[in-house]
């Protein structure tokens, strides 16, 4: 989809409020397209004043400037995604493309209400972002058109890079929020921050060269660990440390201030497979994730069994996957999410961690009536239930099949 | 099995010398059955010298002692390990069950030689280890019979519990080491120790409860982080800090050192699924794997696509639990490892990463040939072979499933 | 448990009237147990009236001897494994470990209304559905104790075999429905039989020697094919050739005398792993499961993109494997149980196939409005929503991971 | 890559000799393209003489026409996919798929003795084929370069679809092959035809519209069954019949022959999904590979115990996903073939079944070394090394966590 195609008609526009927002806002004005904007309030930290942003992408050209209060939508992503232990690649929270969809889920009943038919987005062609908002748009409204100006030749004609946006942004006056340059780049929603490009492109350069934004490196942290006790009932934290969690944006709140003033969910470094089948290298933070999330992994060791935790850690990542892919929508993510929901059931638990320098230490469980760690049955020593004879049975029936294998030339004996 | 089907044999009792092996061992003799005792060199810290155990065992009546050296071999069974990335239930990385299956290689050869036919160990009828060794035995020579005194009516009626083995030695003069009662109970090889019962049987006992033997907790380890470089070559730990690794065995002994040093894979909490269906609660320490399968993973990023990742990742869970039921020799054990082995083979690459309280940060990567990460293609901004406007075609190719998939009703879309 | 632990309560016991139930009821009244039969209506064909096994029992000394009607319920778990195509091993529908389910679940409120504490069954030591009793019976009712007298040292010591019991029973002129000896034994249900042990045991008989009871070998069915439409609305068979159908147990009856004529579900020989351990041999009929199950996959392939049908098909082999093993109420099974019911929601169709000598041919699939097949996205010629174009962007994105691949020695290239 | 990038180079074209091959090749010499085409022998079935295409293609331009042989390769490539059991989606053996990868396999090499760089095939730009030829050959040779015309908008502009063709052929003289115009295409080889397009677009079009290439109809097979004896060693079909196999071409010609006179592998129907994210509808012929790979099925489940398939299924189905895309070569795929190496290096047995009207039955299996089923073991009455009483023990160990999840309110229980 090219601009050609768009002249004279509305055109939603994901505006960040950063030099890109700035640009292609005023450029698609000059080439005959109406621009809406639309910038997401997804509790991102350490920004300007969203209305601010607003207000300067009036004076780029916007027709209108939208603030989209997101920032529930954000928190209610983040305890599902707790839920579903969806973690990419082993690591990373997917807090990036939760919010892409969030933020898509967000304006596209704004875009039906002004008749807008098209969405447009800064993502460059090279990124997981552009595949995520496209697709995610495509599931959720597939008569929305998608335009992303990056992948646009005469967009990609007129700008190459940062200093030709500079150079037309200070050529038309527009009113661009002054930035250094900065070392990498850096996307921000409640839930946390993802560093990637620049100096990080270099596996040379340590995780701990960024610089965090939701608390503090493990090394600065104090020296005296903290206890934090998180109760969860049917899945979702109600309370930490006694105080009631009103809702999830302040559950997020909290559990950021708690967890990264201890360097917990700071700098997690990844190489990461991108989606365009290409090596990525990204520096995490979500330190209220990290806390909730290990929270609640303590409690479902109590809870799954064997056969439960099969299928919940293969639901887990083929989420993870799902959603850092932007198929967050389809019918396979609901599915697998539903798997997380019906384990959340089971998951109430008062949970108490200790937070030091970057990790997050067990110290008690209680209150679990799902839980089915028994001291008793557990006992080596007590009777109870289990009765030890019992076990001669059992090792004796399973020994059959072991020796079959083995008389059938199927193991590697030790040589004599 | 029972001890009265034992008389007038020779049993090769896997003896660790504590107060069950001696009691064991004596009453076995009292009963007619003729005890070898075989002792392994597992690189246990903190034990006393095995020879001093085969002497005592000799003293409660065995006719042989013999002490195993088994050192290099639970080494290598470590780098397998950290090869396969192979940790149980998300955190565990089998360092008992590893050793029991190290012992049972070790110890079936010995047994053959001296035309010994029956196994025998004191692990209770409760836990995992009994199930370990008698599968593992019956798997790696199936002519061999296991018989475990814990699950025998007559040593059951006759000793039930740590009292009444206290009693015996002494009425029997048995050179008991003298050990204060355990808050409780370790085992303990090269690769690590697993605490259990006791004390840790209540979710009330915080991980740190454990005085660790490898090294210190994180609140205690040194202020400032230290970096350490690991050169892998396909797969192996060639050297540390540019000092060689000369073989399997030492390879943890540096290792341990100095992660343990700096809390790294110190006191890991678990509450698990024994295979004999229960949960149970473990402490874990295992400083070198948890260092070495940390650089590991840290090379694995780059070398791992997304396809190879998901096999990858499909064998590793597998084989952990494989490994921590017992089930390390059969065939489905074999060919995940051999998927592990076909991976190691890429594995090369000098990685530095920085110990500090109990974190492995990631420092640097450097001369991994097989790395497919690349700076040039992982670059937002940069051409390369990667055409920023190829990538239209490749999500309106995707697309294309996407909204088929909305327009059937598959997908639930936002509200207007 | 042994028997002597039951003398003076009354025990709820699974009778199926033949000579085992006789044998058993009688033996247990003479030990002074109080015995309640209870025989299930699970849809047997070919069986005589389950009036007569109840009169059978009651002159065997049973105290009350009840009919269960279940064959609703029969039907309604064949639905529910059509919906999750939940074969286990690659081909068997699970029709006798469903049959257990129905039976525990319908048995356990009948032993709460009288007070009985014991469910007693009649399947030996050797095999999986001993377990199933067990695990069901310990899931469902935790309270309720089992007694499975073939595992009874009293009981065995008593009754080697099937001549001790037939000698027994004319001894106390106990009325046994005269049988010939078989030449293998049949479990029987509304869903399907399975047939096993005797003449079945060796790998030199034939599948075809099993003697069909649900329909005719597939050599033996009408030369000419049969086209059948079923109509599924929401994953459930509404109508088969335009006749609606009642309930769930009817819609068997019909699927299976249609299938069965053809040789569908016929002889279909296993050789699987038993749960404790252990190769078994089967031969299985289920022609209705044959039949709704492969015109349910048909719908199936129209409707899962490829993300959706790997997450399904994960389920589908967990939950096979779960139900065969006596599981299929646990926490795993309900939830890999929803993914197929989330999966069905969408399953709306009419289907025809053709049935001959034992197959199951695709004729047409339409009105399907989930469906994501598209005639015009997915020619070859037309152009439609997709460019030919934009695959060259596809591929060249796609293609620079797999350049990289291998410019890093990851792919064995061909010599030249 | 456009033509006019190609102007004075060398392309080496996969020429089927059709009227795209005609075309394309004619046309690309009028651009001033040089032209070496390149013919695959796969043993496809019913085709003119390899010699007369190359004839034809030097008439059309060709500077040089080279028919490669393979079909050797092609026949190895089946004997993989057997050991694998790889089938897409349930059901496919992916022959066309294989053919692709033994094609780029094949004519690599040749292009790099001729040092041409670029490789052209004739696949569309909305198919699998373009993927799977562009991914092989980027990874098989990086620095090759592929050239699809029908994703290049100068070719799309001069022929929009088959008349085009027709007429530019009839225009020039080319010397095409007089062909009806089919109802559907189908691409050929020795393991099988696939056939889609034209009137199998319509879902009304039932699968027995396919007029079969290998074989017959079910319902035109005989009326009698025929017995087939397989011997396999290490995983190799190395009889049939007791007549030895020669070479893998051998292999397959035969078992074509004899399964696809009953009817068996013949107009197997699928909707699957097409890697490009679209559905598309499929009628397969593969006689021999259903054949040898039905017979391999029945050897693997007297090996694999239950763990054992478990990894075995997840990587048959993991390969199957990728050869279908094109990713045969990558790491992936060739870690998830060693797996099924390893398991084929048990696979000797002796099988025969019976072949009638489409089916495939069992009627026997010897002779299989590491076959772990025992009559013995598996029988219900006997004793062996199995006592009925183990397993006591070994239910109530399990009952232990059943029950502990029942009280813990996991499970939901009849009502009362």
């Amino acid at each position: 989809m090219n601009v050609d195609d768009l002249r004279g008609t509305t055109v939603g526009f994901l505006a960040s409020g950063g030099l890109d927002s700035c640009t292609v806002t005023h450029w698609l004005t000059t080439r005959g397209v109406r621009v809406v904007s639309f910038t997401a309030d997804l509790g991102q930290p350490d920004e300007e004043r969203l209305e601010d942003v607003a207000q300067r992408m009036l004076a780029c050209g916007a027709a209108e400037a939208v603030v989209m209060p997101l920032r529930r939508e954000m928190g209610e992503a983040g305890i599902a995604a707790v839920q579903a232990q969806a973690t990419y690649e082993g690591g990373y929270w997917n807090t990036t493309p939760l919010a892409r969809e969030v933020t898509v889920r967000g304006v596209l009943p704004m875009l039906r209400e002004r008749g807008i038919g098209v969405l447009s987005h800064g993502a460059t062609g090279r990124g997981n972002d552009q595949v995520r908002f496209q697709l995610l748009a495509n599931m959720l409204d597939p008569a929305v058109e998608v335009y992303a100006p990056w992948r646009d030749p005469a967009f990609l004609e007129a700008f190459g890079g940062r200093e030709e946006m500079v150079d037309y942004c200070a050529r038309h006056g527009l009113p661009v929020r002054s930035t250094r340059a900065s070392l990498y780049s850096t996307d921000a929603n409640l839930l946390g921050l993802t560093h990637e490009a620049g100096e990080l492109e270099s596996l040379l350069t340590p995780a701990s060269f960024v610089q965090p934004g939701m608390g503090v490196r493990p090394t600065e942290a104090p020296d005296r660990p903290q206890r934090v006790t998180i109760r969860f009932e049917k899945g979702r934290p109600v309370s930490i440390d006694g105080v009631a969690v009103v809702d999830a944006a302040e559950l997020f709140e909290r559990a950021n201030a708690v967890a990264g003033a201890h360097g917990v969910g700071i700098n997690l470094h990844l190489v990461e497979n991108r989606f365009v089948g290409i090596k990525s290298r990204g520096v995490y933070e979500a330190p209220g994730m990290e806390l909730l999330g290990t929270a609640y992994a303590f409690v479902l060791q109590t809870i799954l069994d064997r056969r439960a935790r099969r299928l919940f850690d293969a639901c887990a990542g083929f989420l993870a996957e799902q959603v850092y892919q932007g198929y967050g929508a389809d019918l396979g993510s609901r599915l697998a999410q539903e798997v997380a929901t019906g384990v959340a059931e089971l998951v109430t638990a008062t949970v108490t961690v200790e937070l030091y320098k970057g990790t997050v230490g067990f110290v008690s469980l209680t209150d679990a009536p799902h839980s089915v760690y028994d001291e008793e049955n557990a006992s080596m020593s007590s009777v109870g239930s289990f009765d030890h004879l019992d076990s001669e049975g059992f090792v004796r029936v399973l020994g059959v099949g072991a020796r079959a294998a083995s008389l059938r030339g199927q193991v590697r004996r030790p040589a004599t």
